[in-house]
């Protein structure tokens, strides 16, 4: 496997890959690799000729006060994990080679942004679009691969892709978890020993929209009430935001019909975590 | 050459040639060709294997109170023109084709775009380099021309182009213009005899401005001046900007120093038209 540093390597490997007929899947991801990061991985590296993954703490993401500067990194182990699982490509950029200073040009979307995640992160996804944006123009993927843990980033990269007709095809995975049900996240790290016990109500959550929903619950009120009543019941948790909307524009909906996707954040002491589930 | 009405038309195409090894050339266009356009196709035709130019009067980069509805449309002179000049394939879209009911995804900048047209037209450049966007996608060209007439587009495109990594090469081609010096634009059409006539201010200007500077002159505000007063004297002009700005930066210079664009639109009549030169 190649560790790679700019721009001008990338392209040139995969113009290369490209004029043998190779195909190419991406896995865009902020680093600190661990099982959920791996099932993209994996899945990639089973549909493409050729894998690259992108490993990139993008700073035009995070809000002014949030963790941008504490976000764990560890490029030598994401690198063994990358190479065992047999990734061609890993490319770890520097802030300064994927952003110009005088840098002023954004993508983003009037839509599906100012709702469930992008009410406390205003300027998130406008950074996640644009630096998607420039992933997919330097690796020229066939196809990218994005968690379902991150709903809401991978109905809005739907939604952009189709918008702006890019020729790539958007393959979403399923959430991991641990073995007590908590959703991986690099995030998990921040939590301390009690922190990490009182984390598991979001899941518990989770489980408890799903058994609602297959026990023929119809109403959304209702099914969000109870799962944030059992949050509410852990005194470390603290509630973003619960809420159930449509799984494509993820508008609120009222009643059990199509697909939804009941998504939440809670922060856990100073952490805040995700889960969600689709149905 | 093929007329083709629909993006996958385009990419199956494009593919095709791409399999081949062929070089494509991009000339995006609103239409209603004149030999301005025509001087963009013939470098395109001399510069690539094979040429694309796209004919779409874009609706997402016309004002509310602008001319959307009257803009001159004319796909077959088009057709004839592209075909005489080499084109391989014209791309005449419609706004449906472009644009699904509930897109909501834009390319935007927060600089360079508050500026010249910016002002007068806030949105345009919005829409712009996201029409531009999806052009690019839908047919992935190594290089794309624009002409030089709309200088802020043309520095908007290439800043596009460098912050989201499109590895597509930008040619910029001069502005040219009728006998009497009038530079070529489709809304020349709107011009009765007498406001046609009075047009010829802007490219009077244009020369004035160029022969100060020329002749030595370094201040900006004196050039602007000059250029503002012979345009006054016209009854039928009203000046919309005169501006003397840093060609990559578009903010305004006092000095003549390094790269400078001096840009203008003037309203004829009801007509917004624009002229510019670089030095």
């Amino acid at each position: 496997m190649q560790l790679v540093h700019t721009i001008d390597e990338v392209r040139a490997q995969v113009k290369a890959w490209k004029r043998e007929g190779l195909s190419v899947g991406l896995v865009p991801t902020m680093g600190y690799l661990h099982d959920g990061h791996k099932s993209l991985i994996e899945r990639a590296v089973k549909e493409n000729d050729r894998v690259v993954v992108s490993d990139f703490v993008n700073p035009t993401q995070f809000g002014e006060n949030e963790d941008l500067g504490s976000y764990p990194r560890d490029i030598k182990r994401d690198a063994a994990l990358c190479d065992a699982a047999g990734v061609e490509l890993l490319f770890n950029p520097s802030p300064e080679e994927m952003y110009y200073k005088d840098n002023c040009t954004f993508v983003d979307m009037n839509r599906l942004t100012d709702v469930l995640c992008g009410k406390t992160r205003p300027i998130h996804f406008s950074g996640v679009c644009s630096v998607v944006t420039k992933l997919f123009h330097i690796v020229t993927p066939d196809r990218a691969y994005f968690g379902q843990k991150d709903a809401q980033q991978l109905a809005v990269i739907r939604r952009m892709v189709r918008d702006l007709n890019f020729d790539i095809e958007i393959v979403g995975c399923p959430i991991v978890r641990e073995a007590d049900g908590l959703a991986m996240s690099s995030r998990n790290t921040y939590l301390n020993e009690e922190e990490r016990k009182a984390a598991l109500v979001l899941s518990q959550a989770v489980r408890l929209g799903e058994e609602l929903i297959e026990a023929g619950e119809k109403n959304a009120a209702v099914i969000k009430e109870k799962m944030i009543a059992h949050i509410e019941a852990e005194p470390l948790a603290k509630i973003d935001y619960v809420e159930i909307v449509d799984a494509q524009s993820l508008e609120p909906v009222s009643e059990i019909r199509g697909e939804i996707l009941a998504a939440m954040a809670v922060y856990i002491g100073k952490t805040r975590l995700i889960d969600n589930f689709i149905r």
